[in-house]
């Protein structure tokens, strides 16, 4: 057996703003050798997610901060090569928190929190990192759990043509609601309104939110769910009708900012319109993955459901790639393609 | 009969900040006679609330605005003096939207939401807008119903002294809270702690509210009621517990700015917490006050719970009292005496 070399992105200062390449050092390790309980995973697919933003500062977010030096923390997909654990046999496909790395040590229990993928020829990889992953989870229930849309409801989604908001708005379409989603190009709000089948799409960098949520959303808005925050989030504020749900998923509008962001001017219509603002992670809804799985996996297979992947080549590429969620350029679920299945 | 004069204050102009005699007028007119199926209601009591405020800005509130020219909008407690509406007869203590005047003239159907009062010997009439009314029903439910604290849960009190606050504040300790007020005076401070058994109090105005809710809120923050905005909203968001519960009662420092005011810096430890901010008003619970009254009563006539009323003497000062609420001046609930039981 030939040694291997792990390449790792290792957390060498925290970001001040946006996440530069200068933020992490570039290391090349020999794989030591497994202990008794031990596997080693070969990275194959790794997601880049606006949440990893939050892992950077020093005051974490719902986890703890990755800490300096230690290899860059990141859901991934990768294959056991050697195993001394019977649970996981080598040729394994697993899903966990694999890390900015090519190689993974774990034994099973540890916080990579490894999970076996099942064996679906007609499933994707790639995919459990997206529409049949946590992606897809957040979706679900974020929409169905926090948001709770009626036939006939109007839904609005920020960040709409990205990994989680595409797939909301397609959900409230299956459910029956009006969906109006903002983006932040003309493509973009092309794809919502021609692939996708939303009633209707909003650039945010050239029309005015406010003006074009009141042109779109004629009876109200009913569900918000809401990606970026900022001055979107204030004009949905002030549009909401009586008893409106917002699932509260991501703020990524404020994740880069060096300076506090104020929040929105109009909360109180939260009080008038007796209206409700919620926080939610994917992670709290695990236990019932299957249930969206199933439906999300009917969905697909009806053609009721797109999805698109924006997949880079190269570990090397990662601390680059991830600005590409900030910065809007992304076409879809952005991942890493570590090495090859 | 002799004529009977009905002062009144009607709005003249819309206040900018805070509000002014200038933005009312004086009236005085003679009652006219009532038509079949009217009454005259003459005015004891008037409360003035926080939400009157938002009554006289030009977009409304919950409630549209009050037009210029109109009899400004106020709940009142009065007694039917004439009649010719057999369901309210001479004599017939109500409560309703009476408005800033001497008389009201209603049919007991239209917008002054006519209730008449129980006859009840050992109830004050003023407690019927206060403990045993709409403030009662308030923190109540606010508190119970959004809120949901659990024994041994800390809850947070903004505007603690105030007429809701307090009553919160109190309810949460009988049901098994610790309790932390946050308000605006030394001796309001001491009353929380001394009188009504919280278990601290903040001096908003001379202590760091951040840094004396992390000393006595050690286990975080697991309720929050909201009736105030502004820094003490972050500070509290900065402090909550997994799966927090914010109630939305008001955010009383914004109601007089004049330019938007941003909200909390920190709205995304709504979601690390998987935590919800939700608003509410009273008088989506009128139709479940009884279960608030039949509790507030029994904890009343137990010595459970204490309440003081900031009785002012004169319609003529309406609108210079109210901006007691605003300046943290009034002494409990806040109202006026219009004429004599």
């Amino acid at each position: 057996m030939t040694a291997k070399v792990n390449r790792q992105w290792c957390l060498a200062t925290r970001p001040v703003g946006a996440i530069a390449e200068s933020n992490f050092n570039w290391k090349q390790e020999l794989v030591p050798s497994l202990e008794e309980g031990q596997i080693l995973v070969r990275n194959i697919y790794l997601s880049l997610d606006p949440t990893n933003r939050g892992w950077l500062d020093e005051r974490g977010n719902y986890l703890p901060p990755v800490g300096i030096g230690e290899v860059m923390r990141g859901v991934g997909i990768g294959v056991v090569e050697q195993s001394r654990n019977a649970k996981f046999p080598e040729g394994t496909f697993v899903q966990g928190l694999l890390g900015w790395q090519d190689y993974a040590i774990s034994n099973g229990t540890d916080g990579t929190n490894l999970s076996e993928l099942p064996k679906d020829p007609s499933v994707p990889l790639a995919a459990y990192l997206g529409l049949f992953g946590f992606i897809g989870i957040t979706a679900y229930f974020g929409l169905l759990d926090i948001g709770k849309p009626k036939v006939g409801e109007t839904l609005v989604v920020s960040g709409a043509a990205g990994a989680v908001g595409s797939l909301v708005g397609q959900i409230g379409k299956i459910k029956g609601c009006r969906v109006v989603g903002i983006a932040g190009s003309e493509e973009k709000c092309r794809w919502l309104k021609d692939e996708l089948g939303f009633d209707a799409a909003i650039n945010y960098k050239t029309e005015s939110v406010l003006e074009s949520l009141q042109q779109h959303c004629p009876n109200g808005i009913d569900v918000y769910f809401e990606n970026v925050g900022g001055e979107i989030l204030d004009a949905v504020l002030s549009l909401i009708n009586l008893r409106a749900r917002i699932a509260l998923c991501g703020l990524i509008s404020q994740y880069n900012a060096i300076k506090p962001v104020p929040g929105p001017h109009n909360l109180i219509n939260l009080v008038y319109k007796r209206a409700k603002l919620e926080g939610f992670l994917s992670l709290d809804y695990f236990d019932r993955a299957q249930e969206a799985l199933a439906d999300l996996g009917e969905w697909y297979a009806q053609g009721k459901i797109q999805y698109r992947v924006d997949m880079i080549e190269g570990l090397e590429n990662a601390p680059s790639a991830i600005n590409k969620l900030f910065d809007g350029t992304n076409q879809g679920k952005l991942i890493i393609k570590v090495s090859e299945e």
